[in-house]
């Protein structure tokens, strides 16, 4: 009996084996992926022209962990909050992973008691949300990040952030763009001169938040019908938040009689003014929006407040420019390092995060629209052999070259063929072989052949590292 | 009544948050770590020396999501499976975060169906572990893998990991290193032989593999005691495990009566003599030792496995050379793509894992020891004034900069004086500084200062780009 029991048991034991092998999925999560060598080479060229730029402007660059306690995060993001991964209590701190790159920006300074810094930050952030992958929106994505941080005299940092953003899509080429501005103190004083109660703000402007996705109409029904708004405060808003334009809508709005009447608006109006002249000597308002709709989500900003948006290309055939979706976006945050100093002592900050995943998104498809052949290694030089029993000649010559700093690969098969060498080279993009043969050997010359022009020339080998060198430096 | 209630709310309320705000703590998670500007420095610097050599060898590069599903993860890792990071179940898919790079690696190769691939991933893994910071053992930790994956001829994709660890660790100038190097097939020929049970080979290869630090008489009663072997079998693993050499050692083995009756170990002896082939055509047995100690934690080894470490330098007067630490290791893996494949196909790898928070710990402290000023941005010149009045003139000269990729600072007060401009040059390492006045301006030249000489020119505004650009170009 015991004999058939357990035989039985590891029947079952096998058969739930089984199970669990059958229903295992070969996936990566919900709302990530992974990135090939292709995309990679994609990657790293935003990423270079994206750091070119934060260097350009001085910025030094940091790096935090992936997770904070769960604290950290706690009363920062508003409505957002419920899009946090947190981690499982393993026994421990409780640990959340990072929603953005700026709390944990705001915690870093506090901790140190940094006052002043310049500084980048690239890294992936997570977030709980509705992916929808193909419009680059992912649960696991990168922020690139720059801030300034310290009391400086008004509108110099944040003038510098904007024209950042000008500078890097500019750089990328990617159609098109516009860079829609407003000041959550001009948004405030608006809400006030409108009759929302102080205790609502945060929440309307969560409602505003969504007109670029959805019309009025259901932004005015969600304030009056969820929010418990007036329908006439709601209506006076509706006038405001269609208001864009520039140094001339600041102006009129200076004299607008409610809105100038508000201290917290005409500071913002005020600092907006001085913003365009700055500007305007960058000579980049051309792209630039003063936007009474632009709310921004996040609970932490206290000033300006800026995003960025692709137009649809002209040859899209479009009358109107369509914005296709944010691909920047930013603003001041003076509170937020108070609120993690024990004793409430503020640093000011502005900054930009580069919403590198649209960018990625756009980039990718137009890659492989255009069929372009994009290389994934950096390889000089494939060392071949068209004899058999060469290997070990070849792995001398192949040690040589990496010990001179030549990028150089072999195929990791005793015996190849010459055919299949030079097919590797095709396929992967290699410009030069270096065969070496008996005669070759003997003579103390390595072929070097020109993968494109099937050119073949007798190299001393003492002189191989150089020639190499000549022919793949452009 | 009510208004007392009211008040007394108000205080408990306002209590209970002062409790908050002192219960508070302002740090990272246990075991991680910021990176600081400096250490950034540092960080970049070693990056950059270990992708030229992964690129050197032909390498793409791929990466992979920070989480997996729970379950790609179960079953790698053996013992240390206990150290993995699970996320919280907020509904849907359990997740955990990766452990390694190897494993999210396996399930890309076999997700798309890759039968041949050498690529390079560099990111950061978490292990629950007890973190040990000064010596550079974290919880959350980058790894800098390179991996060949694919059917080959024996030992050759083994042989270049293990040139790439030589050509790394030479490259860093870390001091004396050693490489130690097993294998998997020897070491269970070897159980074999001794009389180890099976079922008891992972268990006994766990307890091999803290040979490196605790003294074998504690290995050995934990065989026994703990783990239920046979006083005289772990005897005679004890003989085993203390020798190391090379193609010597080899040699004798292949004699060694029980040893060479076993198929496994045969093969796996067989495959180190041709391995140390190779590695002696690439000139670099010199710091290779065959250790039949080395054993490694991890499960899914198959092949050869490798480890490096730093010894102690000479000049700490200490006579015999103790290793300080593991700082590189790997192996061959033929088994793991195959666990994740419907059909158990199988794609042969073997890989190497750069641990290179240890080196970043020794680079820091030798940094901190030196006193060496590290600069942390790469800023080529500051704009700056002499008089009041002129931020806008500074704000156009540095646009103009900017838009002709000079790296260029400016202070962020209207009104700052020269001289805190100087000492900014000077703290931050700033070459040169371009100085406007109304003079300068009328004249249409910039005045050019060279921060360390002293040292003043007038330079025509037209002119200025090529002169910065000369001036601090090496």
């Amino acid at each position: 009996i015991a004999k058939e029991v357990a035989k039985l048991l590891e029947m079952k034991a096998q058969l739930a084996g089984d199970e669990v092998k059958h229903k295992f999925v070969l996936k990566t999560p919900k709302g990530t992926r992974d990135y090939g060598p292709k995309q990679m080479a994609i990657r790293e060229r935003v990423f270079s022209a994206i750091i070119t730029c934060f260097k350009r402007h001085g910025a030094e660059v940091i790096d935090t962990p992936v997770f904070e306690l769960k604290e950290t995060l706690t009363g920062k993001y508003g409505e957002d909050s419920k899009l946090i991964y947190d981690l499982k209590d393993q026994g421990g701190e409780l640990l959340s992973l990072r929603y953005d790159l700026t709390v944990p920006f705001a915690r870093y300074l506090a901790m140190n008691k940094i006052t002043n810094i310049k500084r980048y930050h690239i890294a992936k952030v997570y977030r709980r949300d509705n992916p929808a992958m193909t419009r680059g929106r992912y649960r696991e994505f990168y922020q690139c990040d720059f801030d300034i941080a310290g009391q400086f005299d008004p509108m110099i940092p944040d003038a510098e952030c904007l024209k950042i953003v000008h500078e890097i899509l500019s750089d990328l080429q990617l159609g098109d763009f516009l860079i829609k501005v407003n000041d959550r103190r001009i948004l405030d004083g608006m809400f006030a001169v409108c009759g929302v109660p102080d205790s609502k703000f945060r929440t309307i402007c969560s409602s505003v938040d969504k007109l670029d996705k959805i019309p009025w109409e259901e932004v005015r029904s969600e304030m009056v019908g969820e929010k418990g708004l007036s329908p006439e405060a709601a209506d006076r808003i509706g006038e405001y938040v269609q208001l864009h334009g520039g140094l001339d809508l600041i102006e009129r709005l200076l004299q607008d009689l409610k809105l100038s009447q508000n201290k917290l608006a005409k500071e913002g109006l005020e600092d907006m003014k001085l913003l365009f002249g700055y500007l305007t000597l960058f000579g980049i308002t051309g792209k630039i929006s003063f936007d009474l709709s632009l709310a921004r989500g996040l609970d932490y900003y206290t000033g300006v407040i800026f995003e960025a948006v692709l137009q649809q290309q002209e040859n899209d055939h479009v009358e109107e420019p369509v914005s296709v979706g944010s691909v920047a976006g930013g603003g001041r945050y003076d509170g937020l390092v108070g609120m993690f100093d024990p004793r409430g002592r503020k640093v000011p900050c502005v900054g930009v995060s580069i919403g590198i995943e649209r960018i990625f998104s756009i980039l990718e498809q137009r890659g492989e629209a255009s069929e372009e052949k994009i290389r994934t290694t950096e390889t000089q030089v494939l060392v071949a052999s068209a004899q058999k029993k060469l290997l070990e000649e070849r792995l001398k010559l192949i040690s040589e070259l990496w010990d001179a700093g030549i990028k150089a690969e072999v195929l990791y098969k005793k015996n190849p063929k010459l055919l299949n060498q030079l097919q590797y080279c095709e396929d992967t993009g290699i410009p030069l072989v270096a065969i070496v043969g008996e005669q070759e050997l003997k003579e103390g010359v390595v072929k070097l052949r020109v993968v494109a022009t099937r050119e073949e020339v007798n190299v001393r080998r003492e002189s191989l590292v150089e020639e190499i060198r000549m022919r793949t430096s452009q």
